[in-house]
Protein backbone atom coordinates (compact mmCIF):
# COMPACT_ATOMS: atom_id res chain seq x y z
CA UNK A 1 0.00 0.00 0.00
CA UNK A 2 1.60 3.58 -0.93
CA UNK A 3 -1.19 5.31 0.57
CA UNK A 4 -0.17 9.49 1.72
CA UNK A 5 -0.08 10.92 4.63
CA UNK A 6 -3.83 11.86 4.89
CA UNK A 7 -5.26 14.59 7.10
CA UNK A 8 -6.76 13.09 10.14
CA UNK A 9 -8.68 16.66 10.76
CA UNK A 10 -10.28 17.15 7.15
CA UNK A 11 -11.09 13.15 7.63
CA UNK A 12 -13.06 13.81 11.05
CA UNK A 13 -15.13 16.99 9.27
CA UNK A 14 -16.95 14.41 7.47
CA UNK A 15 -16.73 11.70 10.08
CA UNK A 16 -20.63 11.60 10.36
CA UNK A 17 -21.51 11.30 6.50
CA UNK A 18 -19.05 8.68 6.52
CA UNK A 19 -19.77 6.44 9.16
CA UNK A 20 -22.71 5.55 7.29
CA UNK A 21 -20.96 2.45 5.28
CA UNK A 22 -19.05 1.69 8.44
CA UNK A 23 -22.20 1.35 10.37
CA UNK A 24 -23.97 -0.78 7.54
CA UNK A 25 -21.01 -3.05 7.54
CA UNK A 26 -21.10 -3.78 11.38
CA UNK A 27 -24.68 -4.66 10.50
CA UNK A 28 -24.13 -7.15 8.56
CA UNK A 29 -22.03 -8.84 10.88
CA UNK A 30 -23.07 -12.29 11.92
CA UNK A 31 -24.26 -12.04 15.74
CA UNK A 32 -22.45 -12.88 18.78
CA UNK A 33 -19.67 -11.99 20.63
CA UNK A 34 -15.51 -11.55 19.09
CA UNK A 35 -12.34 -11.83 21.41
CA UNK A 36 -9.92 -9.97 18.99
CA UNK A 37 -10.81 -7.99 17.05
CA UNK A 38 -8.45 -6.12 14.26
CA UNK A 39 -9.06 -2.79 12.78
CA UNK A 40 -7.01 -2.92 9.92
CA UNK A 41 -5.89 0.50 8.31
CA UNK A 42 -8.23 2.10 11.26
CA UNK A 43 -7.20 5.64 9.88
CA UNK A 44 -8.05 8.00 12.77
CA UNK A 45 -10.04 5.74 14.86
CA UNK A 46 -13.25 6.39 13.74
CA UNK A 47 -13.85 2.61 13.05
CA UNK A 48 -12.19 1.43 16.06
CA UNK A 49 -14.63 3.77 18.09
CA UNK A 50 -17.89 2.11 16.67
CA UNK A 51 -15.78 -1.33 16.74
CA UNK A 52 -15.36 -0.80 20.10
CA UNK A 53 -18.77 0.02 21.04
CA UNK A 54 -20.18 -2.76 19.38
CA UNK A 55 -17.45 -5.47 20.74
CA UNK A 56 -16.88 -4.09 24.31
CA UNK A 57 -15.70 -7.48 25.54
CA UNK A 58 -13.19 -7.87 22.55
CA UNK A 59 -9.44 -6.95 22.80
CA UNK A 60 -9.30 -4.78 20.33
CA UNK A 61 -6.02 -3.80 17.95
CA UNK A 62 -5.83 -1.07 15.26
CA UNK A 63 -3.16 -1.17 12.77
CA UNK A 64 -2.38 1.52 10.56
CA UNK A 65 0.75 2.51 8.42
CA UNK A 66 0.44 6.29 9.05
CA UNK A 67 2.05 7.62 12.12
CA UNK A 68 -0.54 10.90 12.15
CA UNK A 69 -3.50 8.87 12.18
CA UNK A 70 -2.41 6.22 14.87
CA UNK A 71 -1.44 9.54 16.90
CA UNK A 72 -5.26 10.73 16.41
CA UNK A 73 -6.79 7.33 16.92
CA UNK A 74 -5.00 6.79 20.26
CA UNK A 75 -6.46 10.23 21.04
CA UNK A 76 -10.36 9.40 20.17
CA UNK A 77 -10.19 5.85 21.43
CA UNK A 78 -7.38 5.18 24.55
CA UNK A 79 -8.94 2.30 25.68
CA UNK A 80 -7.71 0.22 22.34
CA UNK A 81 -3.77 -1.02 21.35
CA UNK A 82 -2.81 0.60 18.27
CA UNK A 83 0.14 -0.22 16.12
CA UNK A 84 2.21 0.61 13.08
CA UNK A 85 1.45 -1.85 10.19
CA UNK A 86 0.70 -2.43 6.26
CA UNK A 87 -2.30 -4.74 5.55
CA UNK A 88 0.13 -6.74 3.16
CA UNK A 89 2.76 -7.79 5.42
CA UNK A 90 1.16 -7.47 8.78
CA UNK A 91 1.39 -10.89 10.99
CA UNK A 92 -1.11 -11.43 14.20
CA UNK A 93 0.79 -12.86 17.19
CA UNK A 94 -2.60 -15.14 17.82
CA UNK A 95 -5.33 -15.97 15.10
CA UNK A 96 -8.11 -13.50 15.38
CA UNK A 97 -11.51 -13.95 15.17
CA UNK A 98 -12.41 -10.81 13.08
CA UNK A 99 -10.46 -8.61 11.08
CA UNK A 100 -12.59 -5.53 10.25
CA UNK A 101 -11.39 -3.03 6.93
CA UNK A 102 -13.12 -0.23 6.81
CA UNK A 103 -12.22 2.31 3.50
CA UNK A 104 -8.65 1.74 3.66
CA UNK A 105 -8.02 -1.96 1.45
CA UNK A 106 -8.61 0.00 -2.09
CA UNK A 107 -5.20 1.37 -1.47
CA UNK A 108 -3.75 -2.19 -2.04
CA UNK A 109 -2.01 -2.79 -5.06
CA UNK A 110 -2.74 -6.49 -5.53
CA UNK A 111 -5.93 -8.05 -3.58
CA UNK A 112 -6.04 -10.83 -5.60
CA UNK A 113 -2.79 -11.87 -3.43
CA UNK A 114 -4.23 -9.74 -0.42
CA UNK A 115 -7.54 -10.93 0.17
CA UNK A 116 -7.17 -14.67 0.45
CA UNK A 117 -3.84 -13.46 2.87
CA UNK A 118 -6.20 -11.95 5.53
CA UNK A 119 -8.68 -14.58 5.39
CA UNK A 120 -5.86 -17.28 5.74
CA UNK A 121 -4.69 -15.27 8.79
CA UNK A 122 -7.95 -15.57 10.83
CA UNK A 123 -8.63 -18.50 13.41
CA UNK A 124 -11.34 -20.78 12.43
CA UNK A 125 -14.76 -19.39 12.23
CA UNK A 126 -13.22 -15.59 11.88
CA UNK A 127 -14.67 -13.41 10.42
CA UNK A 128 -13.22 -10.85 7.33
CA UNK A 129 -15.17 -7.59 7.37
CA UNK A 130 -14.18 -5.22 4.44
CA UNK A 131 -15.74 -2.37 2.83
CA UNK A 132 -13.81 0.05 0.02
CA UNK A 133 -14.99 3.14 -1.89
CA UNK A 134 -15.53 2.19 -5.34
CA UNK A 135 -15.68 5.39 -7.19
CA UNK A 136 -12.37 4.87 -9.44
CA UNK A 137 -15.29 5.91 -12.67
CA UNK A 138 -17.31 7.99 -11.23
CA UNK A 139 -17.64 11.54 -12.32
CA UNK A 140 -15.51 13.00 -9.81
CA UNK A 141 -12.59 10.56 -10.17
CA UNK A 142 -12.61 11.17 -13.69
CA UNK A 143 -12.63 14.83 -13.46
CA UNK A 144 -9.56 14.38 -11.18
CA UNK A 145 -7.62 12.33 -14.05
CA UNK A 146 -9.18 14.54 -16.78
CA UNK A 147 -7.47 17.64 -15.08
CA UNK A 148 -4.08 15.56 -13.73
CA UNK A 149 -3.98 14.86 -18.11
CA UNK A 150 -3.76 18.55 -18.67
CA UNK A 151 -0.21 19.65 -20.16
CA UNK A 152 0.35 22.01 -17.03
CA UNK A 153 0.11 18.46 -14.49
CA UNK A 154 0.98 15.40 -16.64
CA UNK A 155 4.70 15.38 -15.70
CA UNK A 156 4.28 15.61 -12.20
CA UNK A 157 0.88 13.75 -11.22
CA UNK A 158 0.77 10.83 -13.40
CA UNK A 159 2.08 9.10 -10.73
CA UNK A 160 -1.13 9.87 -8.68
CA UNK A 161 -3.46 9.23 -11.23
CA UNK A 162 -2.27 5.67 -11.28
CA UNK A 163 -2.02 4.43 -7.55
CA UNK A 164 -5.16 3.12 -6.91
CA UNK A 165 -6.05 -0.03 -8.98
CA UNK A 166 -9.60 -0.86 -9.86
CA UNK A 167 -10.91 -3.18 -7.38
CA UNK A 168 -11.91 -6.89 -8.08
CA UNK A 169 -15.75 -7.10 -8.94
CA UNK A 170 -18.15 -9.47 -7.17
CA UNK A 171 -17.51 -12.29 -9.15
CA UNK A 172 -13.63 -11.93 -8.99
CA UNK A 173 -14.47 -11.69 -4.96
CA UNK A 174 -16.25 -14.45 -4.86
CA UNK A 175 -13.36 -16.42 -6.85
CA UNK A 176 -10.23 -14.78 -4.39
CA UNK A 177 -12.75 -16.09 -0.93
CA UNK A 178 -15.12 -18.90 -1.82
CA UNK A 179 -13.45 -21.99 -1.34
CA UNK A 180 -11.66 -20.60 2.00
CA UNK A 181 -15.26 -19.88 3.01
CA UNK A 182 -18.07 -21.57 5.07
CA UNK A 183 -20.07 -18.23 4.24
CA UNK A 184 -19.57 -15.31 2.38
CA UNK A 185 -21.74 -12.29 1.75
CA UNK A 186 -20.66 -9.78 -1.05
CA UNK A 187 -23.22 -6.14 -1.90
CA UNK A 188 -21.95 -2.91 -3.37
CA UNK A 189 -23.88 -0.04 -2.87
CA UNK A 190 -23.96 3.38 -4.10
CA UNK A 191 -24.54 6.27 -1.21
CA UNK A 192 -26.60 9.25 -3.01
CA UNK A 193 -25.02 11.75 -0.67
CA UNK A 194 -26.56 15.71 -1.22
CA UNK A 195 -24.01 17.85 -0.79
CA UNK A 196 -24.83 21.97 -0.59
CA UNK A 197 -22.24 22.69 -4.08
CA UNK A 198 -19.51 21.28 -6.07
CA UNK A 199 -17.45 22.97 -3.29
CA UNK A 200 -18.17 20.41 -0.83
CA UNK A 201 -17.04 17.34 -3.43
CA UNK A 202 -13.84 18.74 -3.54
CA UNK A 203 -14.09 19.19 0.97
CA UNK A 204 -15.27 15.41 0.62
CA UNK A 205 -12.48 14.18 -1.16
CA UNK A 206 -9.48 16.70 -0.05
CA UNK A 207 -8.88 14.42 2.77
CA UNK A 208 -8.83 10.94 0.40
CA UNK A 209 -8.91 10.93 -3.07
CA UNK A 210 -7.18 13.95 -3.55
CA UNK A 211 -4.37 14.06 -1.76
CA UNK A 212 -2.29 11.69 -4.30
CA UNK A 213 -2.60 15.27 -6.55
CA UNK A 214 -2.50 17.91 -3.87
CA UNK A 215 0.40 16.49 -2.14
CA UNK A 216 2.93 16.93 -4.84
CA UNK A 217 1.81 20.24 -5.95
CA UNK A 218 3.25 23.43 -4.11
CA UNK A 219 0.31 25.56 -2.69
CA UNK A 220 -0.01 27.92 -5.90
CA UNK A 221 -0.35 25.04 -8.15
CA UNK A 222 -2.78 23.07 -6.24
CA UNK A 223 -5.09 26.50 -5.98
CA UNK A 224 -4.92 26.11 -9.69
CA UNK A 225 -5.81 22.50 -10.07
CA UNK A 226 -8.20 22.39 -8.02
CA UNK A 227 -9.61 25.60 -9.91
CA UNK A 228 -9.64 23.37 -12.52
CA UNK A 229 -11.21 20.42 -10.63
CA UNK A 230 -14.04 23.19 -9.55
CA UNK A 231 -15.13 23.50 -13.12
CA UNK A 232 -14.68 20.08 -14.71
CA UNK A 233 -17.33 18.99 -11.89
CA UNK A 234 -19.53 21.81 -12.16
CA UNK A 235 -20.06 20.46 -15.48
CA UNK A 236 -20.67 16.95 -14.43
CA UNK A 237 -23.07 17.73 -11.23
CA UNK A 238 -25.46 20.20 -12.36
CA UNK A 239 -27.20 21.69 -9.09
CA UNK A 240 -30.52 20.58 -8.40
CA UNK A 241 -33.35 22.04 -7.75
CA UNK A 242 -33.05 23.39 -4.50
CA UNK A 243 -29.34 23.73 -5.56
CA UNK A 244 -27.99 21.28 -4.26
CA UNK A 245 -25.32 18.32 -6.05
CA UNK A 246 -26.23 14.72 -5.42
CA UNK A 247 -22.47 12.89 -4.75
CA UNK A 248 -23.01 9.49 -6.26
CA UNK A 249 -20.09 7.13 -3.84
CA UNK A 250 -20.32 3.70 -4.78
CA UNK A 251 -18.34 1.21 -1.79
CA UNK A 252 -17.81 -2.14 -2.50
CA UNK A 253 -18.70 -4.77 0.81
CA UNK A 254 -18.02 -8.20 1.61
CA UNK A 255 -18.03 -10.32 4.77
CA UNK A 256 -16.50 -13.55 4.93
CA UNK A 257 -16.34 -16.51 7.53
CA UNK A 258 -13.25 -18.32 7.59
CA UNK A 259 -13.85 -22.50 7.32
CA UNK A 260 -13.85 -24.11 10.88
CA UNK B 1 -50.92 -1.24 -9.03
CA UNK B 2 -51.69 -3.84 -11.70
CA UNK B 3 -49.71 -6.61 -9.27
CA UNK B 4 -50.71 -9.97 -10.27
CA UNK B 5 -51.55 -12.68 -7.58
CA UNK B 6 -48.36 -14.12 -5.86
CA UNK B 7 -47.96 -17.04 -4.30
CA UNK B 8 -47.40 -16.86 -0.64
CA UNK B 9 -45.75 -20.77 -0.31
CA UNK B 10 -42.95 -19.77 -3.13
CA UNK B 11 -42.43 -16.29 -1.79
CA UNK B 12 -41.67 -17.57 1.65
CA UNK B 13 -39.62 -20.26 0.95
CA UNK B 14 -37.07 -17.41 0.12
CA UNK B 15 -37.63 -15.39 3.52
CA UNK B 16 -34.48 -15.29 4.18
CA UNK B 17 -32.09 -14.37 1.70
CA UNK B 18 -34.97 -11.70 0.81
CA UNK B 19 -35.33 -10.55 4.11
CA UNK B 20 -31.93 -9.12 4.21
CA UNK B 21 -33.09 -6.03 2.11
CA UNK B 22 -35.66 -5.36 4.54
CA UNK B 23 -33.55 -5.63 7.39
CA UNK B 24 -30.94 -2.62 5.79
CA UNK B 25 -34.26 -0.38 5.34
CA UNK B 26 -34.82 -1.29 9.05
CA UNK B 27 -31.53 -0.27 10.20
CA UNK B 28 -31.19 2.93 8.38
CA UNK B 29 -34.44 4.52 10.29
CA UNK B 30 -33.90 7.10 12.38
CA UNK B 31 -33.63 5.86 16.13
CA UNK B 32 -36.86 6.12 18.38
CA UNK B 33 -40.06 4.63 19.24
CA UNK B 34 -43.35 5.47 16.69
CA UNK B 35 -47.05 5.20 17.24
CA UNK B 36 -48.12 4.45 13.72
CA UNK B 37 -46.72 2.06 11.34
CA UNK B 38 -48.18 1.29 8.47
CA UNK B 39 -46.55 -1.37 6.10
CA UNK B 40 -47.57 -0.48 2.63
CA UNK B 41 -47.66 -3.66 0.56
CA UNK B 42 -46.90 -6.07 3.27
CA UNK B 43 -47.32 -9.46 1.12
CA UNK B 44 -47.23 -12.68 3.47
CA UNK B 45 -46.18 -9.97 6.38
CA UNK B 46 -42.43 -11.39 6.27
CA UNK B 47 -41.97 -7.15 6.83
CA UNK B 48 -44.55 -6.61 8.81
CA UNK B 49 -43.15 -9.26 11.39
CA UNK B 50 -39.94 -7.24 11.67
CA UNK B 51 -41.67 -4.17 12.09
CA UNK B 52 -43.77 -5.36 15.01
CA UNK B 53 -40.34 -6.49 16.66
CA UNK B 54 -38.80 -3.21 16.15
CA UNK B 55 -41.57 -1.32 17.33
CA UNK B 56 -43.83 -3.47 19.97
CA UNK B 57 -45.07 -0.04 21.28
CA UNK B 58 -46.38 0.91 17.94
CA UNK B 59 -49.91 -0.04 16.33
CA UNK B 60 -49.40 -1.43 13.03
CA UNK B 61 -51.14 -1.67 10.13
CA UNK B 62 -50.53 -3.91 6.92
CA UNK B 63 -52.25 -3.02 3.69
CA UNK B 64 -52.13 -5.20 0.36
CA UNK B 65 -53.91 -5.44 -3.01
CA UNK B 66 -54.17 -9.14 -3.01
CA UNK B 67 -56.19 -11.12 -0.80
CA UNK B 68 -54.17 -14.27 -0.48
CA UNK B 69 -51.28 -12.23 0.70
CA UNK B 70 -53.65 -10.54 3.74
CA UNK B 71 -54.48 -14.33 4.78
CA UNK B 72 -50.83 -15.55 4.96
CA UNK B 73 -50.22 -12.13 6.75
CA UNK B 74 -52.89 -12.44 9.42
CA UNK B 75 -51.46 -16.30 9.66
CA UNK B 76 -47.55 -14.84 10.51
CA UNK B 77 -48.56 -11.84 12.60
CA UNK B 78 -52.04 -12.46 14.16
CA UNK B 79 -51.42 -9.36 16.57
CA UNK B 80 -51.34 -7.19 13.83
CA UNK B 81 -54.19 -5.36 11.74
CA UNK B 82 -54.23 -6.05 7.99
CA UNK B 83 -56.43 -4.37 5.42
CA UNK B 84 -57.27 -4.86 1.50
CA UNK B 85 -55.83 -1.67 -0.27
CA UNK B 86 -53.63 -0.30 -2.91
CA UNK B 87 -50.72 2.23 -2.30
CA UNK B 88 -52.62 4.45 -5.01
CA UNK B 89 -55.59 4.87 -3.63
CA UNK B 90 -55.33 3.99 0.53
CA UNK B 91 -56.20 6.56 2.95
CA UNK B 92 -55.04 6.73 6.58
CA UNK B 93 -58.26 7.42 9.25
CA UNK B 94 -55.35 9.71 11.01
CA UNK B 95 -51.60 10.65 9.57
CA UNK B 96 -49.57 7.96 10.31
CA UNK B 97 -45.82 8.27 11.28
CA UNK B 98 -44.49 5.64 9.63
CA UNK B 99 -44.79 4.17 6.30
CA UNK B 100 -42.92 1.55 5.12
CA UNK B 101 -42.82 0.19 1.90
CA UNK B 102 -40.96 -3.04 1.43
CA UNK B 103 -40.62 -4.22 -2.00
CA UNK B 104 -44.15 -3.32 -3.33
CA UNK B 105 -44.29 0.36 -4.73
CA UNK B 106 -42.42 -1.08 -7.87
CA UNK B 107 -45.47 -2.15 -9.19
CA UNK B 108 -46.99 1.33 -9.15
CA UNK B 109 -47.29 3.11 -11.92
CA UNK B 110 -46.56 6.57 -11.58
CA UNK B 111 -44.38 6.99 -8.90
CA UNK B 112 -44.42 10.81 -9.88
CA UNK B 113 -47.33 11.23 -8.42
CA UNK B 114 -47.55 8.28 -6.09
CA UNK B 115 -44.21 9.23 -3.77
CA UNK B 116 -45.43 12.51 -3.05
CA UNK B 117 -48.50 11.80 -2.28
CA UNK B 118 -47.21 9.08 0.26
CA UNK B 119 -44.91 11.83 1.87
CA UNK B 120 -47.94 13.87 2.37
CA UNK B 121 -50.21 11.58 4.24
CA UNK B 122 -47.86 11.18 7.12
CA UNK B 123 -47.81 13.15 10.39
CA UNK B 124 -45.07 16.07 10.83
CA UNK B 125 -41.90 14.88 11.29
CA UNK B 126 -43.26 11.66 9.86
CA UNK B 127 -41.11 8.50 7.83
CA UNK B 128 -41.74 7.50 4.67
CA UNK B 129 -39.20 4.34 4.58
CA UNK B 130 -38.94 2.75 0.62
CA UNK B 131 -37.32 -0.34 -0.61
CA UNK B 132 -37.81 -1.36 -4.33
CA UNK B 133 -36.21 -4.34 -6.59
CA UNK B 134 -34.54 -2.46 -9.52
CA UNK B 135 -33.88 -4.96 -11.74
CA UNK B 136 -35.63 -4.65 -14.46
CA UNK B 137 -32.06 -4.16 -16.86
CA UNK B 138 -30.65 -7.02 -14.58
CA UNK B 139 -29.64 -10.33 -17.39
CA UNK B 140 -32.49 -12.06 -14.99
CA UNK B 141 -35.08 -9.93 -16.43
CA UNK B 142 -33.36 -9.10 -20.04
CA UNK B 143 -33.63 -12.60 -20.82
CA UNK B 144 -37.40 -12.48 -19.41
CA UNK B 145 -38.40 -9.77 -21.97
CA UNK B 146 -35.97 -11.97 -24.86
CA UNK B 147 -37.94 -14.96 -24.16
CA UNK B 148 -41.24 -12.90 -24.25
CA UNK B 149 -40.78 -11.43 -27.01
CA UNK B 150 -39.97 -14.57 -29.25
CA UNK B 151 -42.77 -15.54 -31.99
CA UNK B 152 -44.09 -17.79 -29.97
CA UNK B 153 -45.10 -15.55 -27.11
CA UNK B 154 -44.79 -12.12 -28.16
CA UNK B 155 -48.90 -12.17 -28.52
CA UNK B 156 -49.79 -13.66 -25.39
CA UNK B 157 -46.81 -11.90 -23.35
CA UNK B 158 -46.73 -8.45 -24.22
CA UNK B 159 -48.39 -7.08 -21.72
CA UNK B 160 -46.62 -8.83 -18.89
CA UNK B 161 -43.24 -7.41 -20.58
CA UNK B 162 -44.52 -3.84 -19.88
CA UNK B 163 -45.82 -3.90 -16.69
CA UNK B 164 -43.35 -2.55 -14.75
CA UNK B 165 -41.99 0.55 -15.38
CA UNK B 166 -38.41 1.76 -15.10
CA UNK B 167 -38.06 3.10 -11.64
CA UNK B 168 -37.14 7.20 -11.19
CA UNK B 169 -33.24 7.44 -10.35
CA UNK B 170 -31.68 9.00 -7.09
CA UNK B 171 -31.96 12.67 -8.69
CA UNK B 172 -35.99 11.69 -9.68
CA UNK B 173 -36.47 10.56 -6.03
CA UNK B 174 -34.60 13.88 -4.76
CA UNK B 175 -36.64 16.06 -7.15
CA UNK B 176 -39.87 14.26 -5.94
CA UNK B 177 -38.95 14.19 -2.05
CA UNK B 178 -36.96 16.51 -1.14
CA UNK B 179 -38.63 20.22 -0.80
CA UNK B 180 -41.13 18.09 1.36
CA UNK B 181 -38.42 16.52 3.73
CA UNK B 182 -36.30 17.58 6.65
CA UNK B 183 -33.99 14.92 5.82
CA UNK B 184 -33.30 12.59 2.98
CA UNK B 185 -31.05 9.42 2.44
CA UNK B 186 -30.90 7.51 -1.13
CA UNK B 187 -29.02 4.66 -2.13
CA UNK B 188 -28.85 1.76 -4.24
CA UNK B 189 -27.58 -1.41 -3.02
CA UNK B 190 -26.65 -4.84 -5.34
CA UNK B 191 -26.63 -8.12 -3.67
CA UNK B 192 -24.43 -10.21 -5.35
CA UNK B 193 -26.57 -13.86 -4.14
CA UNK B 194 -24.64 -16.86 -4.25
CA UNK B 195 -27.22 -19.31 -5.71
CA UNK B 196 -26.51 -23.03 -6.98
CA UNK B 197 -27.61 -22.84 -10.67
CA UNK B 198 -29.41 -20.96 -12.82
CA UNK B 199 -32.36 -23.13 -11.67
CA UNK B 200 -32.52 -21.41 -8.45
CA UNK B 201 -32.28 -17.83 -10.51
CA UNK B 202 -35.70 -19.17 -12.09
CA UNK B 203 -37.02 -20.67 -8.54
CA UNK B 204 -35.56 -16.86 -6.87
CA UNK B 205 -38.10 -15.09 -9.44
CA UNK B 206 -41.08 -17.51 -9.74
CA UNK B 207 -43.20 -15.84 -7.16
CA UNK B 208 -42.79 -12.50 -8.26
CA UNK B 209 -41.12 -10.98 -11.52
CA UNK B 210 -42.10 -14.05 -13.24
CA UNK B 211 -45.49 -14.36 -12.02
CA UNK B 212 -46.47 -11.63 -14.80
CA UNK B 213 -46.11 -14.54 -17.78
CA UNK B 214 -46.63 -17.74 -16.10
CA UNK B 215 -50.16 -16.67 -15.02
CA UNK B 216 -51.35 -15.79 -18.91
CA UNK B 217 -49.68 -19.29 -19.74
CA UNK B 218 -51.11 -22.79 -19.51
CA UNK B 219 -49.34 -25.50 -17.87
CA UNK B 220 -47.57 -26.70 -21.52
CA UNK B 221 -47.10 -23.27 -22.10
CA UNK B 222 -45.13 -22.48 -19.09
CA UNK B 223 -43.03 -25.58 -18.75
CA UNK B 224 -41.55 -24.49 -22.60
CA UNK B 225 -41.47 -20.73 -21.43
CA UNK B 226 -39.30 -21.57 -18.67
CA UNK B 227 -37.28 -24.19 -20.85
CA UNK B 228 -36.51 -21.34 -23.15
CA UNK B 229 -35.93 -19.08 -20.34
CA UNK B 230 -33.43 -21.63 -18.82
CA UNK B 231 -31.29 -21.44 -21.90
CA UNK B 232 -31.10 -17.86 -22.25
CA UNK B 233 -30.10 -17.35 -18.44
CA UNK B 234 -27.55 -20.13 -19.04
CA UNK B 235 -25.74 -18.06 -21.46
CA UNK B 236 -26.13 -15.00 -19.36
CA UNK B 237 -24.93 -16.53 -15.83
CA UNK B 238 -21.95 -18.81 -16.43
CA UNK B 239 -21.00 -21.02 -13.43
CA UNK B 240 -18.29 -20.25 -10.96
CA UNK B 241 -15.36 -22.24 -10.08
CA UNK B 242 -17.41 -24.22 -7.81
CA UNK B 243 -20.56 -24.59 -9.76
CA UNK B 244 -22.81 -21.85 -7.93
CA UNK B 245 -24.05 -18.68 -9.87
CA UNK B 246 -24.05 -15.29 -8.92
CA UNK B 247 -27.55 -13.20 -9.32
CA UNK B 248 -26.74 -9.15 -8.93
CA UNK B 249 -29.83 -7.81 -7.46
CA UNK B 250 -30.33 -3.96 -7.12
CA UNK B 251 -32.77 -2.71 -5.02
CA UNK B 252 -33.31 0.81 -4.70
CA UNK B 253 -33.89 2.53 -1.25
CA UNK B 254 -34.89 6.05 0.45
CA UNK B 255 -35.76 7.34 3.89
CA UNK B 256 -37.53 10.58 3.57
CA UNK B 257 -38.52 12.69 6.71
CA UNK B 258 -41.62 14.96 6.26
CA UNK B 259 -40.80 18.34 7.44
CA UNK B 260 -42.17 19.28 10.78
Amino acid sequence: MTRVAWSPDIYLRFADDRARPTRDLLAALPPGPRAQVVDLGCGPGNSTALLAARYPEAQILGIDPDGAMLAAARAAVPQVRFQKGRAEDWLPATPPDMIFANASLQWAEDHDRLLPRLLGLLAPNGILAVQMPDNLDEPSHLAMREVAALPEWRDSLSGAARQRRALPDAKALHRLLRQGSSALQIWRTVYHVELPDVGAIIDWFSGSALRPYLSVLDKDAQARFLDRYRSALSERYPPLAMGQVLLGFPRLFFVAVRKG
